[in-house]
């Protein structure tokens, strides 16, 4: 059979029926929309998108290739590989094949008439090379940043991704539960962690979780157990786990994890691109007064933030007044990490990657809006000891808010 | 406790008795003089090193900051987070705290005497965004790219680093050899490829998969039944996957396997950040007798090109020998692809990253050299039907091979 009528036949059945969503139009088209807006602000003529998960946002496919989006006009979504999948998964109607990059100035001044003079590019991400190769290949144009602009579009989440997020969550549940069943002393950090996953994946997590940065790797099972908890490292937050090598310092370890220890499950899943993000507490037996006490101080900071939260709240005076409320309760050294380490951020904005807008975090002075999510996540650390915490995804809702995980808000002891 | 002194003492322990390996300064000091001559030959006074693996590779520790390497006189490695821990991890001697990237010049001043005039980047990788900063910080240097030089170190492996390649072999033997125990009619693709993946993880399998490259996403779950198996996707492979939704449209989907349908297990393991990559076929009852000889096919297009791997053969020339082979065979319509679809490798480079070099590709034209490891991985796919194939992870020895995957190559029936 020809490979193109059986991805519009069969393939494109085969995908429905096992769940697959597709970004509606009029969901690329207000996100487009909003971003022409900023263009016009900026005096762009056209951006050229080159991230995955940014040409996923704005085209519905994550198929290899580039997105460009005129001010005036349809944008054209050109694709290297998968010409005929791409179709199929994106709402958009220009969507053209593309031998190489050196090509994109002709289709482009063929589909659209004319170049952009002012050309926006993902100048956050772009490696270097590239860059000189648009310079290149765009020598009439003036190549700026168009970055900034994508990330504020990309900040307010629609219906359509809000409820992609709460399946996410109700995987994320699932896979909680499946946990509490199985966990049994003497288990290492990562066979446990593995399993979860397993879990989740046989429910519709992806697997993946991302974010938008050279070196930083996302990763589902941070998993810590124990003295474990109470480990820094590499990535910006309250404490990274032992890891399973240098080569990567984070997360689950080989540690076979004991009773009366505080176990930290902070697992992220990821359904249809869109992830939830949510830490509980585990322990074999009860863990010590001492850790009880401290996961009930994270969870009233927890709280204390989701009654500020509704649109207009200011971000960096969420933050800090978190920072009042952990030394008022106790726990001034330990709160977000060890002395000297903490981390100065409480909450990340999520969806398709975990590090988008807002962050709850020193610096980041702008209000919440209405359609934002982020994943909020008060923990203490005890270096030598263990850490505690809790997370919760939340949208923040014309009045206030809506929590995306819905699992029980309690220690898993078993 | 004073958080330090917990790393410095019972973390480190902990981590040696959990199997920790650090790079030793023997092999950090024969990778770092290698990249020095190379920097000698283009004129390069300096090298400041940001991705991660680089970072790894030439001073054994992945937390977060920069390794400056002038051509005169010791690197220096500059943490920005986790120092501690870095100083346990790294054998290099100068390890030193870094508040902000805007401290680098000064700091390499007061630790080398003088900045470098002419200072390599790694072009491919950094973000336009932080080439702009560098441009800035370092205005008194002309910025060059050091990412070939840096391949070209990395592309010969050491003996430290092959025992690790092949202890993540063994750990993939392991994890197939459960997959043979589990393996059930009715399972979802991506419900077998979680339990593999979390029986390797417990084996000391790390679950990152890493490619060096934007957009480029590796993972183990490349495990695709019937015709799911004829699918292309974004990624330049033989076959994609369907994958779980538009947002990760490669691997393993939700799609129950069914009775003597191919079930192809592309199965990648990493240990201590040194990957191994390995496919077999499984199957539930036998495969249609189409899918085994085309199997069989694969196996004599390995054998062929491991018959002619030695130092000195030529890399585009085992690519193009297996095109007329697979021709002989009868599969130059299905093999490495649907027609139009094609990829033009059959091997690429393995280590800490699935595309460093060598490629056995068409327009790769370079001796194989000792020491170079790559995974060779024929492949003949059916639009519509499903894909077959068979790889293994070899590094090239003195006079010929050595296989770092050591399991059995037979079809897994169960």
């Amino acid at each position: 059979m020809d490979y193109g009528t059986w991805v519009r036949g069969e393939l494109a059945q085969l995908s429905k029926s096992l769940g697959f969503r597709y970004t509606p139009l009029e969901d690329l088209e207000g996100r487009l929309n909003k971003l022409k807006t900023g263009m016009n602000r900026k005096g762009m003529e056209g951006i050229l998108l080159v991230e995955k998960m940014d040409r996923y946002y704005l085209s519905g496919t994550t198929q290899d290739g580039y997105l460009f989006v005129p001010l005036d006009g349809r944008p054209i979504l050109l694709i290297k590989r998968e010409l005929e999948r791409a179709k199929v998964e994106s709402a958009l109607e220009d969507v053209i094949g593309l031998r190489s990059m050196r090509e994109l100035p002709s289709l482009i001044q063929e589909h659209r008439g004319r170049l952009p003079r002012t050309l926006g590019l993902e100048l956050n991400v772009l490696p270097v090379r590239d860059y000189f190769r648009f310079q290149d290949i765009f020598s009439g144009a003036k190549l700026l940043d168009a970055s900034g602009l994508i990330r504020d579009v990309r900040k307010i989440k629609s219906p359509f991704e809000i409820e992609l997020m709460r399946v996410a969550g109700e995987i994320g549940k699932r896979a909680y539960h499946e946990g509490a069943r199985i966990l049994r002393e003497g288990m290492s950090e990562i066979e446990f962690a593995g399993l979860l996953e397993a879990a989740a994946k046989s429910y519709g997590h992806e697997g993946l979780l991302r974010v938008s940065a050279l070196n930083y790797e996302a990763y589902s099972w941070h998993l810590l157990s124990g003295p474990a908890g109470g480990i820094v490292s590499q990535t910006d937050s309250p404490m990274g786990g032992l890891g399973l090598s240098p080569a990567f310092p984070v997360g689950a370890s080989l540690r076979p994890m004991k009773a009366h220890e505080p176990i930290l499950v902070d697992f992220g899943t990821c359904y249809q691109g869109y992830q939830a993000d949510e830490t509980r507490m585990f322990s074999i037996g009860q863990m010590k007064k001492k850790f009880i006490d401290a996961y009930r101080a994270c969870v009233k900071i927890h709280d204390a933030v989701l009654d500020q939260t509704r649109p207009g709240a200011d971000c960096e005076t969420l933050f800090m007044n978190t920072l009042k409320l952990a030394e008022k309760l106790g726990y001034r050294e330990s709160y977000l990490g060890p002395p000297g380490l903490q981390t100065r951020f409480i909450g990340h904005g999520i969806g398709l990657e975990l590090n988008e807008l807002p962050f709850l975090a020193k610096g980041q002075s702008y209000p919440l809006e209405e359609g934002m999510t982020f994943a909020l996540e008060p923990k203490i650390v005890f270096p030598g000891e263990g850490s505690v915490g809790i997370e919760n995804t939340v949208v923040v809702t014309k009045d206030g808010f809506d929590v995306l995980t819905p699992l029980e808000q309690k220690i898993f002891e078993v």
